[in-house]
């Protein structure tokens, strides 16, 4: 299982950041996200996809990053641009069932660097936390989250031009 | 050559996001960005990141999306969550050798579908055009962009715990 926490989160500040990330979440195949600063309006429209799209992404907020650090029984692994290069820690971390990916706002706490058990760098530049979360997770699932099937109640059809959206009340055995 | 072209930029909604496409268009290997609407304040700070962390990136805003479009002789490709799979065209995309990457905030004019030479969807669920950007950049180079030295004031070093930066005044042969 694969778990995000998103730390640091500012609801006026980040409200979009935020959203892409659990966003990038849900479709990049984890199925938790949990972020630590109480925000009623993320949760709503991270359910309101979900209801539409389909799949059992759950979100949290206003948890106690501390706490979900502790209680977390599998590995951890801390998104930072200043940690390992990615590579180098991918093939411990894929030996692990259960994965908590930290994704931070601008600033987090030190002590972080400390509780996890890899802190990975997707890049050492400055660029996004969605970014790295979205290549992590890329690389983590080797791209099988391009073929996970969410029964939504919307489901988008590949179309090389223009847009094509089914309802998700398929016949039996019939793939899109 | 790759550029990216920002298309439906609302200066006060988009910033951050905005910003984000533009420093992973930076840190993935893009060498230009175009946003259709003036910014100034994206550009300052996408200049002030370039200033301090190196590399020869440029950013344009207040471009007529059209222009751009019309005058570039390379390949088109746009992300959308609409398009075809990603490993569907991306053997052909990598035959040209300049490829200018349109990205859309939530709604996209209808001609954009027919102005690009594929329409490409980085998975076909909601998530995020950084992402979707990060991706498709990390499958068109090929992960190389992680290789890319940028020789900025500041360089970051790849660190297991905590935070290491260096200046990026280094002696000759010296590799970080």
């Amino acid at each position: 299982m694969i778990a995000v926490l998103r730390i640091g989160h500012r609801p006026d500040r980040d409200k979009r950041i935020t959203t892409h990330v659990a966003l990038v979440a849900r479709a990049f195949g984890a199925e938790k996200m949990f972020v630590d600063t109480k925000d009623r309006k993320l949760e709503e429209t991270i359910r309101s996809v979900c209801g539409r799209f389909g799949g059992d992404f759950t979100i949290k907020t206003g948890v106690s990053a501390k706490t979900i650090l502790t209680q977390w029984t599998g590995f951890v692994v801390h998104l930072t641009m200043y940690g390992e290069k990615l590579d180098k820690s991918l093939k411990k971390i894929k030996k692990n069932n259960d994965v908590l990916v930290v994704v931070g706002a601008e600033k987090v706490p030190a002590f972080l660097y400390e509780a996890s058990d890899v802190n990975i760098a997707v890049g050492n530049q400055p660029h996004s936390e969605v970014a790295a979360l979205a290549v992590f997770l890329d690389r983590l699932t080797e791209g099988k989250w391009l073929e996970e099937k969410f029964k939504g109640k919307l489901m988008i059809v590949p179309c090389s031009r223009g847009k094509k959206v089914v309802s998700g009340k398929r016949k039996k055995g019939e793939n899109l």
